[in-house]
């Protein structure tokens, strides 16, 4: 059969990823078996190390999507009794929030404009009116939107007051500088499909080693017991239940070439000239990005739906496709957007490309302008 | 790189898979396209024929282990006042009861030997002893010992007597025949990486339609909501949350090469050749299987350590893998076995040269005879 190449993923995951990544899914693994679990036990020193984590913190693998992880994150590290500081602007706070109702964790949740940042003072207020939170549970970069909140501001806020901070780091980790020596938490949760573009199939959470063996029996889960899956790996190497061991070795190939790329500073540094093309070329076609640069992280950009009335995002979406890109729905609740991901195995010559795809579909139909309506006031 | 072929699993899961379906991961799929999200519903659809489920049940997957299905069908199906009966003869069982616990539903464990089928009569007398159980809880193949209990039986009792049936058929799926048309259950479980062939990384609940609309709000979990996982998938056609999506595709193709190797009694038959002939092999050399030959499922055997002074199962193992196969420990908490699986994308060859290897490997350490101690009386 003859066919193209496949489409590049501009997407907030799952993602592009290199052929040498996925080639590394081409053995089959036993579970049980010394070689596999040293790859395990090496992704984990890995992470941790990605995180500076040092002695202090370890590194819990979880199988499914990255939600499996923030689940059993929160299942885990938040006493029954505590009480969740959520700021919200975005899908993935909400989901947080979502999160914590079925776990029948109180959450305080803190809304926030979708298009303005969590900031420390913002988080400061909250809990010096509410002593009764425990955690505050923090989203890095809402890829909602694509901002990014001020971790290290609210970091500092929870240590000043004594709260707990978990963050989900989900779309910043590995590509944005996260050192928990200096932003001190209690876990971060990423996953295997992210920014260390490997492939999704596990999620995994970097927690303070005293925190997690505080947790035991904290869980409402079996499958997603965060402190029972690190006692069995500490004594066993092995995984409790089955681990997804094609993606665990894509992960092992993916950190590989992360570390050979140069790490989190190399890695940022190419998603943030991917989001800089990007921007530049999409401005001159008369796009305008959601955010203010000093918010935009570089990870997903949200546009403006252009308000030529031939645009409909369906056709537009299909039409990128065929030239070869696959793009992202927008997920704002007032405004139609849709959003175009930096991240992924590629780099600006991709982004060039992207926006030529773009360009060429706008004239195929009949868009003279991407121009947005006006602001509103 | 020289390197000599990879070793053949023949344990419980991950399995040796065929390189068609390696290959099927070759590529990265967008969870927003359509493409993608037409193998997701393709695989549903095939899943629910292989079980006979026709318009009335329907397939749900779910991200992560087998396990992490069983809990979702667990947490979901039954009612938070619910009562369930655990026929326990196993390690799988054992989980089921654990699982149970941690979901604060009520559980009625119905111990069983570990070489004993459960049957119909010892369902029956528990359920006549305490009607306040709603549903059983089922594993059909336990591979701690690699039996089979007798599901037909059992689902006709639960009819009967009026009570839900929860089938973890994640060993027998695909293998042995199900067909929910004569077999009336609730709701049965498996996963991508056993007798499918796929690789691990999901698993799925094949339920019955108003089963599962009846459990809206049941979820302890927001990642393992099934009904929720269903109400998305049917609205949308995508996953709620990041799917595996290399492994889905891995799937797809496993589920081709299982129609054209001619469904479940083909694949059935392959396995039954590959028990008989390792059963028959292993007997040459001296070993005892664990359990009678009408309790033995086709699908992983246990047998009795040599009670030489020589044999310990690491080495053992060790030079057993040198040679080429993976061999899988005992799980049996009373005496000395280990397992050999006779599943995966393998044939009686497989099976004769295994036990060739095994021959050699006990030579090797000198071991004159592979049998065990006197059986105790």
């Amino acid at each position: 059969m003859i066919r193209g190449n496949d489409p590049i993923l501009l997407t907030p995951g799952p993602l592009t990823t290199s052929l040498e990544t996925k080639q590394a899914m081409l053995r089959d693994w036993g579970s049980w078996d010394a070689g596999f679990n040293a790859i395990t036990a090496s992704i984990c020193r890995d992470l941790v190390a990605i995180a500076h984590g040092g002695e202090q913190y370890v590194c819990v693998p979880m199988q499914g999507s990255g939600t499996f992880a923030v689940e059993a994150a929160i299942g885990n590290l938040v006493p029954r009794e505590g009480r969740v500081l959520v700021p919200n602007n975005g899908a993935y706070c909400a989901r947080i929030v979502r999160i914590c109702r079925y776990l029948n964790r109180a959450v305080a949740d803190l809304p926030i404009a979708e298009d303005r940042p969590a900031t420390a003072a913002a988080v400061d207020a909250a809990l010096a009116a509410d002593p009764s939170i425990s955690h505050v549970a923090l989203v890095h970069c809402e890829t909602g939107a694509g901002l990014r909140n001020d971790l290290e501001g609210i970091a500092q806020v929870c240590r000043a007051r004594g709260k707990g901070l978990i963050v989900d780091a989900m779309s910043s980790f590995a590509a944005l500088p996260i050192d928990v020596g200096v932003t001190p938490l209690d876990a971060l949760i990423a996953a295997s499909g992210k920014c260390l573009e490997g492939v999704p199939g596990m999620g995994f959470v970097i927690v303070r080693r005293d925190v997690l063996e505080a947790s035991a029996g904290n869980s409402h889960s079996l499958a997603m017991d965060l402190h029972d899956q690190y006692a069995y790996m500490q004594r066993t190497t092995q995984w409790r239940f089955t681990p997804p061991t094609h993606v665990v070795a894509a992960l092992r190939a993916a950190i590989d070439q992360f570390v050979a790329e140069g790490g989190q500073p190399a890695r940022g540094a190419r998603y943030a000239e991917n989001c800089a093309t990007l921007i530049e070329g999409m401005r001159v076609l008369g796009f305008r990005p959601h955010l203010e640069p000093g918010v935009q992280a570089p990870i997903i950009v949200t546009f403006h739906a252009p308000s030529d009335p031939g645009y409909e995002f369906k056709a537009f979406y299909g039409r990128v496709r065929a030239r070869g890109y696959i793009l992202y729905p927008g997920k704002l609740t007032q405004v139609e957007t849709f959003r175009v991901g930096c991240i992924g195995a590629i780099d600006s010559n991709e982004m060039r490309n992207v926006v030529a795809a773009i360009d060429a579909t706008l004239k195929d139909m009949g868009i003279g302008s991407a121009a947005p309506a006006l602001r509103a006031a």
